[in-house]
């Protein structure tokens, strides 16, 4: 299994709308991504290691796939309909890990 | 339900021993922490977002509690001892993100 990790870093003056979030973007990403995306999952920031330390990260979205072919194969056409709604949520360039499931 | 993120960094000269941190961080971690641990999961990197981009992390490990309280009142009298570990497996010096997990 393979996990697909956006990850939203947080800064001056950036913004993460969670609501849209996860009321419409992510129902979207699963819709367009179909059966191939085994799970999703979410996480918004609350802080970060020292106490009152702001989270590095606004949120973060995780997609679960077979493999980075099952990935590539069905992002790949809905990539620019997915990328175009971002702006939508988010001010926040994200980061993007692809990592291999070991636990 | 809360996650505790451990991101480790990738660089120049930073390496990450996944066969110890699976073997042997990650166990003692679980043991030491005990029940009030709802959840563990561990993934490495494999690439960035570009064709060919490296990994943003090296691996990322992933720690569930009920609450940051939970967290918290688990993880210090235990601190000191995990910490200890990081050397025996990474250079890299890990970003701590604690979220709330909202899918």
């Amino acid at each position: 299994m393979i996990k697909v990790s956006v990850l939203y870093p947080n800064g001056p003056g950036s913004r993460f709308d969670i609501d849209y979030y996860l009321r419409s973007h992510m129902p979207m990403v699963r819709e367009r991504l179909g059966p191939v995306l085994q799970r999703m999952a979410v996480e918004h920031g609350l802080g970060g290691g020292g106490p009152g330390a702001p989270p590095p990260f606004l949120a973060m979205g995780h997609l679960y796939f077979d493999s980075v072919e099952a990935f590539q194969s069905a992002f790949g056409p809905h990539a620019e309909a997915i990328m175009a709604d971002v702006a939508n949520y988010t001010n926040s360039k994200p980061l993007i890990q692809i990592s291999d499931v070991k636990l």
